[in-house]
């Protein structure tokens, strides 16, 4: 996700943020919700992120982007909230969810719509909920006119989900991820769980079927996926090996960027300081375009 | 609404708003929400609310109302809104309600605990989105500990819902109100239209299944209620003369607070200022209990 995003950075100008207040949604406990989200912010930072090119912010930081979701919530049908994906996997599982997850689409598109965003780079699960957002805003200037910057998505084709240790997509809640950035042996033990087929060293294998070549492809050159490709399609390669051999390109890759990290996490005052800096640009975007939805529907328009 | 509410005004320090940005889940006309928010406020001043006592204010003034809004949503269970009266009502009728109409008691919520309110004078219909209110502060404290103030109903015996001309509680969605700030012959149609039974004058007539006697009895002092009492069970009164009767304490009623309506009407500009006043009292008080709720669930705590 980072990885095209700060590709995006470098011909737009570029608004990412830290989603901690959606995070309660689901975190209820104050300690782990500012530690993920001094996490969150490093992790970024870590692996390039310049927060002087970039705006970048903390959610909790642009009380804005709450009064802009009251607004789009006269806005949006309930009908729409009740066919969004991501409410409707979690409504199966659990009857007792909360309305901040049921609305969270209602929130995301607050804090697309607050900036003017043309664009929005989203992944394939992502997409729906960037057409709620879509269709909340030209309902909104369907009714005052044209007041709201209407985004488009941008789905990359070459940027595919990364799959997990079991071939899922790799998230946290699926508990199938390699923490990056965490110590050698926390990151050796899921690459050593990656689950594969029983297939010995010399059979041949397909190695668009296999979990460890999905995640090696994105790290390692071009040519040392074609070399692995061949050795996959004319056997002789163990899975064991293959595994020792992704763990060793993920030390080397991200060594650079783990001790910038572990620097940065050594220091969340820091962290917290740049958050603000982004904070006070993005709400100097926000507040005029505010003003006008505030205009627009008839409130106090007022400058606070 | 607006005399029980300034008797309990004596007593308490209280905080009475205009929900403008309520009104936007139905009403989409700029004009006529910043009409309809200089009419409400024109209606307590002319009523008697002094804003040197009450801190009175406009929703919308309030930044931190949708940021605890926000807050609150992630601890109400989207069952809890579904059994609510009022969503329940709307949604037999129409299909395509919005978001704003469904998370409404969540709004409410915020409005009442962002203030650390310990009583709330409510209606009868009202009762059940206060004990939703309280359900999510106790929800939340129970999370975070003693952060949220739980308010009380009062509720109170002798202050009924106040009759329209079809006997159903008086109210605009009805369409059943006489207007009693409007011209005189705008206050006389729908009193002449009051739905009374077919009895003819001389017949007894039981005052307490009266339209028209529900709201004379509301106006006129105790001894002209008893007299009028006692001409509708001896029969001989003609519900023709009852309406004139009760036009004639309409206009003598409200006569001086009519002026001071249209007085303060002719002069927006001071309306909003006053409320603007009102605003920043209020705010004083919201801050610091917002920065509370913020410091509770762990997001950023930088005063701003």
């Amino acid at each position: 996700m980072i990885k095209p995003a700060l590709e995006l950075a470098k011909d737009f100008q570029a608004l990412y943020f830290i989603a901690d207040y959606h995070a309660l949604t689901t975190v209820r406990d104050k300690k782990q919700l500012t530690h993920l989200t001094h996490q969150a912010t490093a992790t970024w930072l870590a692996l390039g992120l310049n927060p002087d090119d970039v705006i970048f912010y903390r959610q909790s930081d642009i009380p804005e982007v709450f009064e802009l979701a009251w607004v789009l919530s006269c806005f949006t049908t309930k009908g729409l909230l009740n066919r969004a994906h991501a409410y409707k996997a979690i409504v199966d599982e659990d009857k007792n969810i909360n309305a901040g997850l049921f609305t969270y689409p209602v929130l995301m598109a607050a804090d697309i719509l607050l900036f003017g965003t043309h664009i929005v780079p989203v992944g394939f699960d992502q997409q729906q909920h960037l057409e709620i957002t879509r269709d909340v805003a030209l309902t909104f200037n369907g009714n005052y006119g044209d007041v709201l910057v209407i985004p488009q998505a941008v789905i990359r084709e070459d940027v595919m989900t990364i799959p997990g240790i079991d071939g899922r997509k790799m998230s946290k809640s699926y508990n199938n991820v390699i923490p990056i950035f965490a110590p050698a042996n926390e990151v050796r033990k899921p690459v050593m769980r990656i689950v594969t087929d029983s297939k010995r060293p010399e059979e041949p294998k397909d190695p668009d079927e296999c979990n460890i070549f999905a995640i090696y492809r994105h790290l390692a050159d071009a040519d040392a996926v074609e070399a692995k490709r061949k050795l996959y399609l004319e056997g002789g390669l163990a899975y064991g090996e293959m595994k020792k051999e992704l763990f060793a390109l993920l030390e080397t890759t991200f060594s650079e960027q783990r001790d910038r990290y572990n620097a940065l996490m050594d220091n969340p005052d820091e962290l917290d300081k740049i958050l603000e800096k982004g904070a006070e640009k993005a709400r100097d975007i926000a507040g005029p375009i505010l003003a006008r939805v505030r205009k627009a529907v008839g409130v106090s328009i007022e400058i606070r």
